[in-house]
């Protein structure tokens, strides 16, 4: 029985089409810069908030409407929404998913229950798989929802919740490894503080860098390959999150020796909450070699808090695929880590909010890979840099120079020739005409 | 002549003093948690608002009255506004000061004349020091006002620019050695972009990479033993600071090499700028053995903009203090980054505001001591983290357990025993207590 | 049987106590400008954070311990609730509650039902007022929980929610006015946007004008005398909230007309989410003869959400209770809109809270009570203004000189003589000194 | 002699051309809706930021390269400028332009000769108008800059100040209406506070209520007709701006009956300052009947400053579009109130700059015409609000029935019927299939 008999699969009708049920621009199977748009956009749909968003917020209760759901916290019920779920991967023509292990599965009345319970319904994925040819781009463990975790998860102050930690992650490891998932990824929902008054900062991080090589280890020892990725996120649902953006996420791995296990999972509305524009987060983690995937979504930036809309606006969208376009994605996706809005309970909304995006990441690749191939930008950057192409801006840059060899030059010559104008309007200005013509 | 004819110097007249000039809590000699006041404190003036601070802002322009400053870039004005200067730290009672470059001497037609000038101010700086035993806390290099710098100093499109600046830090670090200067700062002024469309962000954090290794290889070889420190801030004037917060600086100086040679300078309006409590930038940079020294002053968390106001809240400098008796402050100092308001335009002002925040320090200190030296707060902490001293605590901190040591216990108990209350309403009423009693 | 047997009623210890479950500065009838200090504060307790705040936030479910709610929605259990409700009251020497209908009784399956529902717990509160004296600060209907009002209450764009939370207010009315409140009191939860492309704002808020005429009529009819309060908020839950701040609300009164019948609920994290001190709100609702009441919390001013904290900060509180004392409190009432933390979910952690706010308030007002008496920051401010008590001051007021008069005054002067310090440091410093010696 | 002689004057190419120097959007003469571009947009220039911007900001000086001034505050040099101005203005197309006083004319030594010299360079503008048909949007006196206006103009503690302030309006209304400009603007530059401890609001207001009608009074006199407008802004230079938002000016203008005489001038930078969107503060005011005209810029959401930056962003100049062609425009206009980035410092960024956002607004009003014209969005908003058009919904609005009617409907249904989807995402889609196409 379809969940979603009045919609059949989703179908590329090109820019012109008024039908919100078919793509206007991703055309999964088009070729942009050498590959086609499904190979770098690896669309995933996430589990959390298109199958088990409720539609509560702090001050309301649930309002989604989801007839195939019968409210249940059974295994039955959790087996019925997978098989849901994947028709809706389906005719979206999503290639991936992604899910938290306390999403796809209830908890049960004790740990050995609860990982029955996943290893159930892990089964019907794997059918599920099997069937649709729809991959697990990464699977996580859910860390912060139940109560236990109220002091963090490998950051708590009872040892007790970290052992817990453990166990539960070193399953969603198994289960991540049998569904063939490709990375596996830590956000700290609640690994922070909520007050330094009663908070060992440096116990607790001591304890979370622990806590990631025994993941690495555990990953070794069962042989899965997939990526780690960390996902920053400054506030929310703690004052501090310690992985609060990219920069802290790196220092963090490199002060405990993680950069050979961990790249970073890049979300827009956590960049944004944390000061930085997205594509500040993803050129600053892909000129560390450590950019590894993307959580596609939106924020509102007169908002303070995750409102995890679906992205539409192309000035985003073609920022991140310039980015990506740069570094690469691969074995990272682009991630729909967002939610229909409260009002918007409908099950067709789901379809009209996924649809947006996916267009909206199209014509952002459409538009970024025209811009670098015509070097609509590129060429204004290499002219601004050029002075350092000369013979002292090579010397400089080999480490052949010193501070007194450099000021003899500038008492020669007294004072710097002219700069050059920064040209940032006209910039603007290129950016808008490839965002009409591509 | 003296330029503040009507001020003696300042006294410690205790508590209950009406005396707008005199110190209420500061009492340079008073011993706190082993320590006088005058060594835990360090407290510095700093050159650059107090004495060239106009009270020009973004829409209006200078309305300091300075009667000594004849207005002109002359030599002459910048000695004679020298001695000045120490007559205001000497009243004061502040045995430190703090100053860039161009602060204290003008720019002259080209870098040697600019050089001499430099030289020309410090012989009275130095004369000043040894007649009134005030120090020199650090010292810096402007290479952010003059419009040279309009791309960027070490981060600049532009290597002549590099190349100026190199030898402008070269020549601040020679005079900062003959001052005797205890620390050299970098504050990025212009490191950092305004526009990522413009910028290759690669190229210019390693040529500030190299700038920061030369800088040092220069100290070494005039025997300058300061320490280097460089000071957070995420943003203005430009959009985005390399430098952005502590994470963003400590990652940096990882990925370079630099660990052994820098510490940070962290500023309370830039700490909340970025979104944190200055408490916790104190707290992230101490933990990593990177906390060098204090910018004190605050800004309105209500406005966007480094408002530099001078610190008289309670609440932030016992915070502040707290994190300093942990870690040590020296060489570094309690700097008052900070400028009157510019309705504050009176010459008397300035001992205002610069009594009430040495005040400030002096009662958050006492507040401090107190509650550390009676485990105000600490007994709490330790309480809460107390299930890690135990065997299996020990066990995981000393990396001698896996993921399935940790599983297989939890599979035993089922579920994890009850966490206890985080008590952070306690604790902020036992902060009040201590508020009210220290 | 009662629900907190370690808890004995509250007294004043004094200051020095380091007894948690005592007041230091909170002495009910100490005399403090001429009034007790209960006269003064009327202190409230809120029903919804106290007795149905859950700990649940987005990322995560309930954390508190309540022992003596059995979990229903029953009648039942509400009217058990509802009598340790006032165990807590009494013991904690509160002389205020306030509730929304919905907190204390439960839904039924129609209006009928739920009204029906209402009633009888209605009856118990007003037993245990009868029999505690504790009394009933205002009511108000939450119109923002239940799923109908995903679109708003009044400014829906549904006329059967509206017809609804017409009825729902009438019968809150009713209540408020049978357990004698001296307030009612309309927030307005979902009365505002998420999205203006859906969204007509004209014809909303000519809905909300109109339920707030059916209001004061109906009230009129029943006897109803208490106060109409509005509470200001900018966003959350809606992105914009049509009661954005006190000069949005007031701005709406004025040109609907209301402005006899209704003043403002001002609340501190309302005020800075909207980028406000609280003491500017109260002064601008103050000077127009609109301040009602107040929600005595606190936010963090680094977070983008209402974190609903209870106040502990004495320059806060001192802050309002310079405002409450200039313009008066009374119908309203210094209510607690405040939570405890999540992580505090032991049933004593709500006296922790409440009594350190209380002592916060109570010390604000001897400061405040102190600074107004002798004058402290007043002095300086009429000095401040003082040329305008000058002739010709007098006649620019008294509306009796035009354009042409003073451009003939000004060209004969030439420019405005001097202008004298804002003295912005020194008021600081006063300031303190009021902090350390009331 | 020609200042920009490399420039002709800027055509329309249409969508394709790559020329740098023309426009691709804006034509002038194209009828859209009725109208021609030109007559929709009404593009003005501003004179400030254009032609006295030096690119200084708090961190440095000057960058601003402008060959065709000296430097001096000379009469001869204000001539000479103004003539480069309206070469700029005609070579650009632009049909308005707007000043301060001060910008365009230096002070003098006295109120009299700053009048005189205001009074010779009046003059050459109105010699310039004739000559080349470009018109005067509108006049503004500067009553921030100068350090006289530290505690504000009209609202200014120091009387002798406001007497100042009184007389430099009456004179710029008087150059205003001799130049044929169409409106008048106030921007209350320092009209607000620092700090409320110093701060007698309410008297402050009062004398800004007066004021405001000594110039309505003043208008009348001379027979000036041209729109009073007042322009919101939250903060910046003062720490609390009086007009924060068009809800506080919209509140003042009720309170001091002025709503006759004034309407709103909105700028994207303020309205996103104070927490709003530009479209939110549009349709407010014009929903009122308060829309006067258009600051014309953008901000950025991630600075917490004016940056004045110009608009080049589809979705905002669309969404401005579609309020304006709602309510119209004239006789505002849409003013570049906007500045080239510090590093865009050659002439030719400032054709750039214009040139970029005149076409963003042209596309911006194409999308906007044709969205209103297919019923893009409102089809959908009218069926949102369908359920007010019948019976119930009619009497509603027209004040026919009572909460007891309400009451009475409700408790027979029991509870209301349902809600329909917001559909936020599908108008956002829909909103960019609208961008794709027109």
């Amino acid at each position: 029985m379809s969940a979603f008999p009045e919609v059949s699969k989703i179908k590329y009708e090109g820019p012109q089409s008024d039908n919100p049920l078919a793509f206007r621009w991703y055309n999964p199977d088009e070729v942009v810069a050498g590959k086609t748009m499904k190979e770098h956009l690896r669309f995933t749909v996430v589990y959390w908030h298109t199958f088990r968003g409720t539609g509560a917020d702090p001050f309301g209760g649930a309002t989604m409407c989801r007839p195939w759901d019968d409210g249940t916290e059974s295994v039955e019920n959790a087996c019925n929404r997978a098989r849901v779920a994947f028709e809706f991967f389906e005719k979206l023509d999503a290639p991936f998913y992604a899910f938290h292990d306390r999403d796809v599965a209830p908890e049960g009345a004790n740990l050995a229950e609860t990982n029955a319970n996943f290893d159930a319904v892990a089964k019907v994925l794997k059918e599920q798989q099997d069937a649709t040819g729809v991959k697990l781009l990464w699977g996580t463990a859910n860390m912060f929802s139940n109560p236990r975790f109220m002091h963090g998860a490998a950051t708590t102050c009872n040892v007790d919740v970290f052992t817990y930690a453990a166990a539960q992650v070193k399953k969603a490891l198994e289960v991540t490894n049998e569904l063939g998932g490709e990375n596996y990824v830590f956000w700290g929902g609640r690994e922070g503080y909520q007050c330094l008054y009663n908070t060992d900062m440096k116990r607790e991080l001591d304890h979370l860098g622990r806590f990631f090589h025994m993941a690495v280890d555990y990953a070794k020892e069962i042989g899965f390959t997939g990526q780690f990725l960390i996902e920053p996120k400054p506030k929310e649902p703690t004052k501090h999150q310690y992985d609060s953006d990219a920069a802290a996420c790196l220092n963090f791995l490199r002060a405990y020796d993680l950069t050979d296990h961990f790249k970073l999972n890049i979300e827009t509305n956590h960049a944004t909450l944390a000061g930085h524009e997205m594509m500040h987060e993803l050129e600053y983690a892909g000129m560390q070699g450590m950019l590894g995937s993307i959580d596609a979504n939106t924020g509102d930036l007169l908002l303070g808090w995750d409102t995890d809309q679906f992205a539409t606006n192309y000035y985003l969208t073609t920022q991140i695929m310039l980015v990506l376009l740069k570094y690469g994605l691969s074995p990272g996706g682009v991630n729909f880590d967002a939610k229909v809005r409260r009002e918007s309970f409908e099950p067709i909304d789901l379809f009209y909010a996924h649809i947006g995006s996916m267009d909206a990441f199209a014509r952002g690749l459409k538009i970024a890979a025209k811009m670098i191939d015509e070097g609509g930008l590129s060429k204004l950057v290499d002219q601004r840099y050029s002075s350092w192409d000369g013979d002292l801006g090579k010397k400089i840059e080999a480490g052949q120079v010193s501070f007194t060899d450099l000021e003899k030059i500038m008492l020669e010559k007294g004072d710097v020739e002219a700069n050059t104008s920064g040209r940032q309007e006209l910039m603007e200005n290129i950016f808008n005409r490839y965002l009409d013509l591509a």
